[in-house]
C-alpha cells in the first residue's frame, strides 16, 4: 500500500519519524555486515499506568499501516546522507532506499486487549537493521494509543455503563495528531464519541457537538433573522415565528419560576432561537454564558417549549462551569416541574450534559447513584493523561540469529529478560 | 499555497481537525444570515504554566501555514453533510466549499516572545463563520507549541548557557505530530537539538544521536567484522586492525584501573569497535549496558585510545541509568588519570552525556557548579510537560460588527474582557 493511496496518509507516521541513533546504528550494523541478521525485539511496558492493575494494548492498526507503507524516499535518504559522515559508503544508502518491511513479522496482542507489565504488546522479527529502525515509530504509535485507551477505560469503569462519555480534548492535545490519536483510542477504551470531526471522518468515531459560548455572545438580540418561521415537525400545519413563540413561552416560564421576564438575557435567547431554527430536531442549550438559573435555563425552556409546541423535542442542556452535579439536580427538578405544569412529559427526561475539567474524582461524583447528569464531556483529563502523561513503553532486543540477548545493567529495573516470550493468562475454575 | 505543494503537508492540520460544534455553529450563523459579519476572537491563556511567571508564545508558523492552506475539500464537505441534518440547505455546503482565509487578518505576538495571562497571543479578525471554524485548530496549534517552548525555556534557564540540552522524547509524545511539535518548539525554547530526524528534515532542528543498548546487546564478540581495518585520520600511514589495537589498549587500561582484563564484556567491546569503524570521527560509548565501571568505561577507553593512536578523537560517553552526577564525576576523574597516564590530553575533556527521566529537580542537580556533565538528554519531562500537560488556551469572541462582546458567567475566572486588546509592556528607567 503506497502512502499516496492511503486516505490517512496525512495522519500517518513516516520512516524518518525516528531517533537519529536508529540511523547511526543502522550504519553500524551495515558496516559490520549484520544488516540482514535475523533479530527479534519486544515492545512492552514496565509498570501499569495510573497506579492501576492493567493497561489496554492499542495502536496496532496504526503500526500495521506504518509497516505496510514503510519505504524511505529519495529525499529521506538524501537527508540521512547529509547528517551521516560524508565518507559513508554509497552502498549503505542504496540499501536504505530499497528497504521495506516485507521481511518483518509482527506478533501482537489483539487491539484493545488487556496488557500487563513485561508482556510483549508487539514482537517484531526481521532483519536487524530494519527492525532497529522501527523502534521509535512503533513506540510512538503504541505508547500513547495504549495510554489513552487505558485512561479512557478507567474513566468508563468509573462512569458505569449508562453515562454517555464524550472526548473533547483536541485543543489540549499535542498538536493535530495527538488529538486524532486521543479521539480514536478513547473511543476504543470505552468512550461513546468525540467532538473531533477528523476522527469521525477518518476513523468512524461517532461525533457530538452543538454550540459554544461564542455563538451565544455573538447575539445581542437585536439581530433580524432572515427567516424566523419554522414548520411543524410533522410538516403539517402553518409555519410559526419561533422567536415570537419563545417570547410567549418565556412569560409563562418566568411566571412559574418566579423570575422577572426581563432577567433572561435576550441575546442568549436570540442565539438559542437561531440555533433551534437551524437544528429544530437537535436543539441543545448551553446554559452558563450569563447565569444558569436566571437566564440560561428560562431561555432554554422558552425555546424548548416553543419547539415542543411544534412537535420537536429538544435534546437537552449543557453546563460548563460551577458545581456540575448540584446544578444538574436543580435543573432536573425544574424540568420535572415545568414538564408537569405545561404537559410536556418528554421534557423531564431531556439530557443534561456537563463539562469543565472533569477528572477521575469529579467523574466519581457525577456518576454517583441518583445523579441527574446524563452526558459527560472530558477534554484535558482524558487527552493529556495528567496523572501519568506517558506509558513508558520500551522496545528491547531479545534475540539475534536465534540466540537470546539481554541487558544486564546495574539498574535491576532496566534489566531485560532474554529470548522470545509467550504469554499465558491463567484462569481459576471460577474464571478469575 | 496549496496543501499538495507544502513539503510539510503530512504534518499539517486540516480544516476538519476541529470540534463538531464549530461546524454546527457555522450552520447556525449561516442560517441566521450572519456568516459574513465581521468578528474578532482573541486567543490567550488564563494562567502561566508550571506555576511560573511567563510563557513563550509559539506555533505562529504552523498557524500561518494552516490558514494559507485552509480550504474544505469535496470529501470534507460531504462528510459534514453526513453529520448535519439531512434537510440542511445545500447553499450552506456551497458556502463551505468556497471558504478560505483570504478575508481573515491575524495579529500575533512574534514567535518565541514572552506572553502573559490575558494578553492575546493571536487576534483573529474576519467573517464570523470562518473565524469560528478556526477556533479548535488554532488552539491545537498554539497551545502545545507554547507549552513545550515554555517548558524548554525553563529547563534552559535551570541548565544555564553551557550545558548542551537535547530533546529525545519522540517515543513519549502523543503520536507522530506530538513528537514533531515537541522537537520543533523545544528547540525554539532553548534546547540545542533533538533526536527526531523528521524535525531535522522538516524544521532544520540540529540532530544528535549515536547508539542504544540494543546495538550493544546485539554483539556477542564472536562476530567477524567484514573489515576490521581503519586508516589513520590523516589518511597517511598503514591501516590498522582496530579490534586488535583496542585489545592491546584494554590490557593497559585494565592494569591502570586495577581491573581484570576478562571483566569488560567482550560483546560490548565488539559493539564499540563496530560503531567506531563506522563512525571513527564520532565515536560515543554508551556505558551502562552491563556495568559502567567494570565494563563500559574500560571498553570505551580501550576503543577511544585505539582511535586516538590513529589520530581520531572520541566524542565522549553516555550514561542512561544510576546516579548520573556521581558517575559523571567519577568518569571525569578516570578520564583525567588515563589522559595523563597515556599522554592523550584531549581525552580528559571529552563530553559526558546523560539521560534517564531527567526532570527540573534532577537537572538542577546536574547543572550545579562543578558538575562534569556536558550534555543532557531529556525525553518524557520535556515532551509530556508532566507538571502541567496542557496550557489551557482559550479563544474568545471579543467583538462582532465592531461591537464588544463578553461572557458574563457566574464563574469569575471564566469571564472575558470585551473588545479588542492592545498589550503594552512598561519598562522602568532601568529597563526592568
Amino acid at each position: 500500500m503506497a502512502a499516496e493511496q492511503d486516505p490517512e496518509a496525512l495522519a500517518a507516521a513516516r520512516p524518518l519519524l525516528t531517533d537519529l541513533y536508529q540511523a547511526t546504528m543502522a550504519l553500524g550494523y551495515w558496516h559490520a555486515g549484520r544488516a540482514r541478521e535475523q533479530a527479534e525485539f519486544e515492545l512492552f511496558f514496565r509498570g501499569c499506568p495510573f497506579g492501576g492493575a492493567f493497561a489496554l494494548a492499542a495502536g496496532l492498526r496504526d503500526c500495521v499501516r506504518f509497516l505496510r507503507a514503510f519505504r524511505l524516499q529519495d529525499a529521506d535518504v538524501q537527508f540521512l546522507a547529509s547528517v551521516l559522515p560524508p565518507d559513508t559508503d554509497p552502498a549503505f544508502f542504496q540499501h536504505l532506499r530499497a528497504l521495506d518491511c516485507s521481511d518483518v513479522t509482527v506478533r501482537a496482542l489483539p487491539e484493545g486487549s488487556l496488557a500487563f507489565p513485561g508482556v510483549p504488546l508487539l514482537q517484531v522479527c526481521g532483519p536487524l537493521l530494519v527492525v532497529q529502525l522501527l523502534e521509535t515509530p512503533l513506540l510512538c504509535l503504541v505508547s500513547y494509543a495504549s495510554l489513552i485507551a487505558t485512561n479512557a477505560s478507567r474513566l468508563r469503569l468509573i462512569a458505569g455503563p449508562k453515562k454517555r462519555l464524550l472526548e473533547m480534548g483536541l485543543r489540549r492535545a499535542q498538536g493535530p495528531d495527538g488529538g486524532l490519536t486521543a479521539s480514536t483510542y478513547s473511543y476504543l477504551g470505552g468512550f461513546d464519541g468525540s467532538s473531533n470531526v477528523l476522527a469521525g471522518q477518518l476513523r468512524g468515531v461517532p461525533l457530538a457537538g452543538t454550540l459554544a459560548h461564542s455563538f451565544i455572545t455573538s447575539f445581542l438580540g437585536t439581530e433580524v433573522p432572515p427567516d424566523p418561521m419554522l414548520a411543524p415537525a410533522a410538516s403539517q400545519g402553518p409555519r410559526v415565528d419561533l422567536a415570537a413563540c419563545a417570547e410567549a413561552w418565556l412569560d409563562r416560564v418566568c411566571a412559574h419560576l418566579g423570575l422577572g421576564v426581563q432577567e433572561p438575557h435576550r441575546g442568549e435567547r436570540a442565539a438559542f432561537v437561531a440555533y433551534a431554527l437551524a437544528f429544530p430536531r437537535a436543539f441543545q442549550g448551553l446554559l452558563d454564558t450569563y447565569s444558569v438559573q436566571r437566564s440560561g435555563l428560562p431561555n432554554f425552556l422558552a425555546v424548548a417549549l416553543a419547539l415542543g409546541e411544534l412537535g420537536y423535542r429538544a435534546v437537552g442542556v449543557r453546563l460548563d462551569s460551577g458545581d456540575l452535579l448540584q446544578q444538574a439536580q436543580e435543573i432536573r427538578r425544574v424540568f420535572r416541574s415545568i414538564s408537569a405544569q405545561f404537559q410536556m412529559p418528554w421534557l423531564e427526561s431531556v439530557s443534561i450534559a456537563v463539562s469543565n475539567n472533569i477528572d477521575e474524582e469529579e467523574l466519581t461524583r457525577l456518576a454517583q447513584e441518583g445523579s441527574e447528569v446524563n452526558v459527560i464531556g472530558i477534554g484535558t483529563n482524558v487527552v493529556t493523561c495528567p496523572r501519568q502523561p506517558s506509558l513508558g513503553c520500551v522496545y528491547k532486543l531479545v534475540s539475534v540469529g536465534g540466540q537470546p540477548r539481554m541487558k544486564l545493567t546495574e539498574d535491576p529495573e532496566k534489566q531485560t529478560l532474554p529470548g522470545s516470550k509467550a504469554a499465558f493468562r491463567l484462569l481459576g475454575a471460577d474464571a478469575v
